[in-house]
C-alpha cells in the first residue's frame, strides 16, 4: 500500500492507495476515530452501488457502524442543488449529528456533491472519500467541493478537507475505457504543470495505464496525488499558485457547459482545453513545439484534442465569461512554458481566444 | 461611534455601532479595501428596501462602486434553498468574481441568507453586514450563516466571518414594537449567560430600550456584541464553550419549527425557551428563584414566557430530536446556574423535558 500525506496543518490527512482496501474500510475509519455511536451517510451513485456498495456495507456493519445511504443518479446532473437538497434530507432523516460523517463512494461527481453536503450539514461535519475512478484522484486532494449552477459549473461550493481518502485500486477494474482515459487526463496534467519526467512517464506507460496495470496505476496515482498535494499545501484557498492546477480548465469548463454537462467527460473536455493552452502558448511565443508534444501525450492516452464542430464559438466565449477564472473583466489562462512548467497569464484578449478556438477546431496550428 | 473588535486571528473584524453610518457606507467599504473594479451584490428584503436601500445605493454610487441587488421577501421563509439559488443566479448574472463581496442590508434572515451565499459563491467571497434590526446584533457576531431545511432550522450552513459590520442605529427607528422586544431577547440572553450586571441593566433600562433611546440602545448593543465576541473568540467553530450562546434555543427552535417559521419571531421563541431553561434549572435543583428572576427580566422587555396551547408536545419533542443540539441520542441543554452564569448539561431525559413543556404551558412551576 502507498500513502500520500496532504500537509495542511491541523487539516492534514492521508490518502491510502492500494488493492483490497474497501473490504477493510471499517478498520480505517476506526483508526481515524470515527464514532460508532453517531450515524453516518454514504453517498454513492446508481452505477457504483451495484458494484461496490455491498463490500463497504459489510465492512461497516461488521464493525458496528450505523449508516444511511443516498444513491444518486450517475453523472454530472447530480451535482445540482436539488440533488444536494435530497441528500441533505436523507442526512437529517437519518439523524446525523455533529459527530457523524459523510462518506463518498464514487467518482468526482459523488465526491464533490457529498463533500459539499459534509461542508454545509450543520455548518460542517467530517468527510471521507473512497474514490472509484481515476479522475477522482484529482478531486480527492485539495478539499474543493461544489455543485453546479445552471449558468456555470462548480459555482456553489466550499473548501472542506477530508479526514482520509481510501483509494482501492480494485474498484477501478470495472471502469469503462472512456473513463479510464478521461481520468488519465488529470494525471498527465499534473506532469504537464510541474513534473516533466512524470509527464513523459505517463506517455511511456500509456498502454499499461490504459490496461489498469496495478503497479503502473498505483505509481501514477501516487505521483499525481503528490504533485497536487504539494501545490495545495502551499495555497489551500486558491490565492495564487493553486491556479496552475487549472491548466486546460478555462476552455474545458466552457466545453462542458456548452455541451450540457454530460456530452463530454471532464477529462475529455480538459484534454481539448490543454491542447488549446498549448496553442495559446505558441501564439504567445512560448516554447515552439509544445502543442505537438502535449497532444502526443494526450493522444497516447486515447484522449481527444480537437474541438468538435457543433460547439458554437460565441457560446464557448460566453461560458468562459461566467467562469470563476474570468476576473475583473479580463481572461486569465494557465499557459505552458515548457513540458512540466506553466505560468498564469492575465489579460488574454478575447480575440486571441477566438483564434485559438478556431485552430483547436481544425486540430492544430493553422492559419485561420 | 462605538467600535467592538471581534478577535479571530486573521479573520478578525470590527463592528461599528452608531447613528448616521449608512449614508457613509462607501467610505467604510473603501477603508476596508473593497474593490471598485468588481461588482458587488446587495441582498435586502422587501420591507427594508423601501426604507434604507436608496441611502446605501447613493453612498455606493457616489464612490463609483458597481453592484447588483437581490430583494427577497421579508421573513424566515426566505431562508430557503430556493431563495438561495435565486440570489446565486443574481450574483452570477451580475458577474461577481472572487474580489466581489456580498452586502447584507437587513435583519437576521437577510444576514444568514446573504452570508451563506458569500460563504459558498465561488467557494467563498467577502461578506459585509449592515444590520437593520436589534436581533441582528446577535447574528452579526460569530460568522454562523445558514438557510433552513424544511425539516429543521439552520441545518444547511457554514462559518463565514464578515469583513466588517456597519450598525446604523437610525435604521432601528422604523422597527415594529414586537420586533424591538424580540431583538432585546438576545440582548438580555447575553447578560443571562455571562454578565449578571448587564442582565439587570437590561431590566432596569427596559423602558428606554423599548423606546429605542440611542444612548441605551448603543450601550446595550455594544455590550451584547462584546459578550458574544468574547465567547466566539474562544471557540470559533462551536467546539464547546460557544454552545452556551444557545440558552433557550433548544426549546426555542422547536417552537419556531412547530409554529411553522413565521408565527413566532426568533426572539419570542427563545424567550419562551429561556423561561423553560430556568424551569429546567430549578427541576435539576440549581438555584431556587431563577425562574421568577428570568421571567421578570423577559416580561419587562414585553417578551412572552408561556408556551401556547396549540403547539403539540409530541411535535415539539420530535423537532428537538432533529435539532443540532440533539447529540448521539441524548438531549443537551444550556441550563442557568444563576443569573449571569450557565452550564451545558448533557443527558437530560426526555421525560423531564416533557414535564418542563407542561409547566411552561401553565406559565410556571406547578405540579403537572
Amino acid at each position: 500500500m502507498r500513502t500520500v500525506h496532504v500537509e495542511l496543518g491541523e487539516r492534514s490527512y492521508p490518502i491510502y492507495i492500494g488493492s483490497g482496501l474497501l473490504p477493510q474500510a471499517a478498520a480505517y475509519l476506526i483508526k481515524h476515530g470515527l464514532s460508532v455511536k453517531s450515524p453516518h451517510l454514504i453517498v454513492t451513485d446508481d452505477k457504483i452501488a451495484p458494484l461496490h456498495l455491498e463490500t463497504l456495507k459489510s465492512s461497516l456493519e461488521g464493525a458496528g457502524f450505523r449508516f444511511v445511504i443516498s444513491i444518486v443518479k450517475s453523472g454530472e446532473s447530480s451535482k445540482s442543488l436539488s440533488v444536494y437538497e435530497e441528500v441533505m434530507t436523507t442526512a437529517i432523516q437519518g439523524g446525523l449529528d455533529r459527530n457523524s460523517s459523510v462518506i463518498a463512494l464514487g467518482g468526482g461527481v459523488v465526491g464533490d456533491l457529498a463533500g459539499f453536503v459534509a461542508a454545509t450539514y450543520m455548518r460542517g461535519i467530517s468527510f471521507i472519500q473512497m474514490p472509484t475512478t481515476i479522475l477522482a484522484h484529482d478531486s480527492s486532494v485539495g478539499g474543493k467541493v461544489a455543485v453546479n449552477h445552471p449558468l456555470a459549473k462548480n459555482m456553489i461550493g466550499a473548501f472542506h478537507q477530508p479526514e482520509l481518502v481510501l483509494y482501492d485500486l480494485d474498484t477501478l477494474k470495472t471502469l469503462p475505457a472512456r473513463e479510464v482515459s478521461a481520468g488519465l487526463a488529470e494525471m498527465v496534467k499534473h506532469g504537464l504543470i510541474k513534473d516533466k519526467e512524470f509527464a513523459y512517464w505517463c506517455k511511456e506507460h500509456a498502454s499499461e495505464l490504459l490496461l489498469l496495470d496495478l503497479d503502473a496505476l498505483g505509481y501514477g496515482l501516487e505521483r499525481g496525488v503528490a504533485i497536487k498535494a504539494e501545490v495545495v499545501s502551499q495555497d489551500e484557498r486558491e490565492g495564487g499558485l493553486r491556479a496552475i492546477l487549472n491548466l486546460g480548465h478555462t476552455i474545458g469548463h466552457a466545453i462542458e457547459a456548452v455541451g450540457g454537462y454530460g456530452e463530454f467527460l471532464h477529462g475529455e473536455a480538459i484534454s481539448i482545453g490543454m491542447a488549446g493552452s498549448a496553442l495559446l502558448a505558441e501564439a504567445l511565443g512560448r516554447g515552439e513545439g509544445i502543442y505537438t508534444e502535449t497532444t502526443a501525450m494526450l493522444t497516447s492516452l486515447k484522449l481527444p484534442v480537437v474541438l468538435p464542430d457543433h460547439l458554437n464559438e460565441d457560446d464557448l466565449m460566453a461560458a468562459m465569461m461566467h467562469d470563476k477564472k474570468f476576473k475583473e473583466g479580463t481572461l486569465v489562462f494557465v499557459v505552458p512554458d515548457s513540458i512540466g512548467s506553466v505560468s498564469i497569464v492575465k489579460d488574454i484578449p478575447q480575440t486571441l481566444v477566438r483564434d485559438i478556438l478556431k485552430q483547436l477546431r481544425k486540430g492544430g496550428k493553422v492559419n485561420v
